[in-house]
C-alpha cells in the first residue's frame, strides 16, 4: 500500500510502497481517509522534532487522521465505523499514565507519537490501532475529522489554562492568540464561538489581503500585526488580556506573554523553540508574576478525553469557519500540494480515499 | 497609644505615640497582643515596597498580628475573643474582589494592605478594624495567632498550585522549598507534616551551625546549600521536584524553578524581586515548560477563607516545631530586637500585650 514518509531532515517526504500492516489482537484495521499537516510534519520534515521508529530508516508521518474501520479483528469496533485516533502509545507494553488514560502527561520514554517520535503515523492506506486509542466520530463529521487532533491540543490546553484559575472567580473577558496558523486560528474560533470570550485579538506576522486575517475579522476577531505592536505593547495599544494562547514556537512571546496578561490572568504555551539565549528583565518579570498573581503553563499532547471533547467542538464550529480554514485536501498523487507553505494556506490535509 | 512606625526608606521603625482609634460601625475595636515580623516588613522599612496612608509621613508597620477584642462595638465579635485580622482593605468603599471575598486577587489600586501600603497596620496598642475582616482563633493558638497570617499566605500559594495540577493525576512525591527564611520553613513543616510529601528539599546560604538547618534536618528535611548546588543542578544532584515553592525573592530562581522541576511539575513563586536583567536560555525553558507540561504560578496575599485554613494548620504543627521556628517574641520596651537579622534569627514577634 502506499504511504508518506520522511527521512528526518532530508527535507522532503515521499510515496512509498509498505506492506499493509495486520491488525494484532486487540486492534482493528482502519482505512485512512484524510490526514491534516500541521506544524508538527514540518519540524519533523526539517529534522527539528520526532524520530523514526527504533530500526527504522524512515518515518511515515501523520498524527491527525480520520478513518474507516475495515476489519474491527473481534474489538467493540463496527466496520464501516468513523474513528480518529489518539497520537501516544505505550513504547514496551503500558504504563501507569496511559493505564490511567493520561498519555499526555507521560514523560520522555514513557510514550512514543505516531507520525511524530518512534512509531509510524497515519498517513497511509491503511492503518491498525488498539480499538481503544479510535475514538467514533460521526459520519457527518468525518469529513472534518483531521482537525479533530489539533482541537483536542486546544481542549487540553484550555482544560489546563482553566484549572489554574479554578481557585478563585476568574473572568475571561479578552484573550490573545499567538500565531495565525491553523492551530491559532481553530484555538481562535473555539474562543470566539464556544468559549463565549468577549473580545479576542490574534497575532500574526502577514501582510492584508490575507485569508488567515480575513478570518480572523470574519470570527470577530483583532488581527495583531506582530511587526506593528509586539506583544508587549498590546495591552497599551488594545488592552491586557486574562488568557494568552501561544502558537508560535517564538521563545521570546513565553516572556512577553507576562507582561500581556492581565491581573490574574493565565497564559498557555504550546510552541517548541529550540534552544536560543537572550535578555530578560527577571525581575520585572517574576515580580509581575507574583504581585498579579499571574500563571504561566506549558502543554503537550492530549488524551482520548480530550479527543471526545474535540469532536463536540467539531460538531459546534460555524460550518464557514471550517470551510474558511481548509484551504486545500489533495489526493494521495498530488501529496505535495498538503506540505506546501504559501501564504494563502491556512489548513491542508491528504486524502486517502474518499469519505 | 504605643505603635511603631516607619518613614519607609528611612531604614529603622520608632516607638511612636499616636491617637488610640475609635471603631466606626462594624468595626471592632481589638487590644493587640503579638504582631509577627517579616520580609516584607524589612522591605517596607528599606522602602523598597509600600508605602503610607495618602496624607501621613509615617506607616505603623504589622501585617501578622493576633489580639482579642476590647470592644464588640455591636458586631457578631465577643469580648475576648481571639482574633487573627487580615491584610487587604478595599481603599474606596469596596469593589467586586472585596464582595466576593477575594481581595487576595485585587489589582493594583483596587487596595491597601494594612502595615505594608496605603493604611497603617497593627503594631499598635490598640487597632480598629470590620469584623468581617477579623477570624477568631482559640486561646490556646493564641500565642502563635501571628504565624497564621505568613501561614494564610502559603494556604493560598499551595490552593492555587494544586488547582493548577487539578486536570490530571498529579503525584506530588517532592517539594522543594526555596529559601531558608521563617516563610520558607514554616512551608516546609507544612509539607512535610500536613500535606504528606515523601521528599523534600530547602534551599539556603548559610553555614552549619545554623538554627535553620537544624530545624529543616529536624523535620526530615534535606538542607541544600545554593552555593555548592545551584537550583539547576538539583535534579543532578538530588532529583527534580514536583512542586517548587520559592520565597526567596531572588529573581533567577524564577526560571531556574523550569529546571528543578520534574515533568507535570509546578513551581509557585511569592518573591518580589527589584527589576534585573540577565540573560536566560528562553528557548529551552519555552520548550521544557511545554514537552513536560510544566507551570509556573505567581501568587501574593491571602483572604479569610485562607486564614480559616491557616488556623487549622496551626493548630496541626507540631509544637517543637513552633518552637524552634520563633526565636524570639520581644516586649515593646525591647521592639527594635525584633527587626534584628542575625544568623540566629528566624521568626521574631513583638509582644504589646501578654496573650
Amino acid at each position: 500500500m502506499k504511504a508518506i514518509a520522511v527521512e528526518p531532515g532530508a527535507g522532503t517526504p515521499a510515496l512509498v510502497d509498505v506492506p499493509r500492516p495486520e491488525p494484532a489482537r486487540g486492534e482493528a484495521l482502519v482505512r485512512t481517509l484524510r490526514v491534516g499537516v500541521d506544524g508538527t510534519d514540518h519540524e519533523v520534515i526539517a529534522g527539528h522534532h520526532g524520530d523514526v521508529p527504533a530500526g527504522a530508516d524512515q518515518l511515515v508521518l501523520g498524527h491527525e487522521a480520520v478513518g474507516v474501520v475495515e476489519d474491527p479483528n473481534g474489538t467493540d469496533l463496527e466496520r464501516g465505523e468513523y474513528v480518529v485516533p489518539t497520537v501516544r502509545r505505550p513504547p514496551n507494553g503500558t504504563n501507569a499514565y496511559f493505564e490511567r488514560g493520561e498519555p499526555d502527561m507521560a514523560p520522555d520514554g514513557e510514550y512514543v507519537e505516531r507520525g511524530i517520535v518512534g512509531a509510524h503515523g497515519f498517513m497511509a492506506e491503511y492503518v491498525t490501532s488498539p480499538a481503544t486509542d479510535l475514538v467514533a466520530i460521526s459520519a457527518d463529521l468525518a469529513e472534518h475529522g483531521f482537525l479533530v487532533e489539533p482541537i483536542s491540543i486546544t481542549e487540553k490546553a484550555l482544560e489546563h489554562a482553566f484549572a489554574s484559575r479554578a481557585a478563585f472567580e476568574w473572568d475571561h473577558e479578552s484573550a490573545l492568540v499567538l500565531g495565525n496558523g491553523s492551530l491559532g486560528l481553530l484555538t481562535l474560533a473555539m474562543l470566539e464561538t464556544i468559549y463565549d470570550v468577549d473580545r479576542t485579538y490574534c497575532l500574526g506576522r502577514r501582510d492584508r489581503p490575507d485569508p488567515s486575517i480575513d478570518l480572523i475579522e470574519a470570527l470577530g476577531s483583532t488581527y495583531i500585526d506582530s511587526r506593528e505592536t509586539p506583544v508587549s505593547a498590546i495591552p497599551e495599544a488594545y488592552e491586557a488580556v486574562d488568557l494568552v494562547y501561544e502558537a508560535t514556537g517564538y521563545a521570546k512571546h513565553a516572556f512577553e506573554t507576562v507582561d500581556a496578561l492581565a491581573p490574574n490572568g493565565v497564559g498557555v504555551l504550546l510552541g517548541v523553540p529550540e534552544p536560543w539565549s537572550f535578555e530578560v528583565d527577571g525581575g520585572r518579570l517574576h515580580r509581575e508574576l507574583v504581585l498579579h498573581n499571574k500563571a504561566l503553563l506549558g502543554t503537550v499532547n492530549s488524551n482520548r478525553g480530550h479527543f471526545e471533547s474535540a469532536i463536540d467542538t467539531l460538531s459546534q464550529l460555524p460550518e464557514w469557519v471550517l470551510a474558511d480554514l481548509v484551504t486545500g485536501v489533495y489526493d494521495l498523487e498530488a501529496y505535495d500540494a498538503a506540505f506546501g507553505t504559501g501564504d494563502d494556506v491556512i489548513k491542508t490535509a491528504v486524502e486517502f480515499d474518499t469519505v
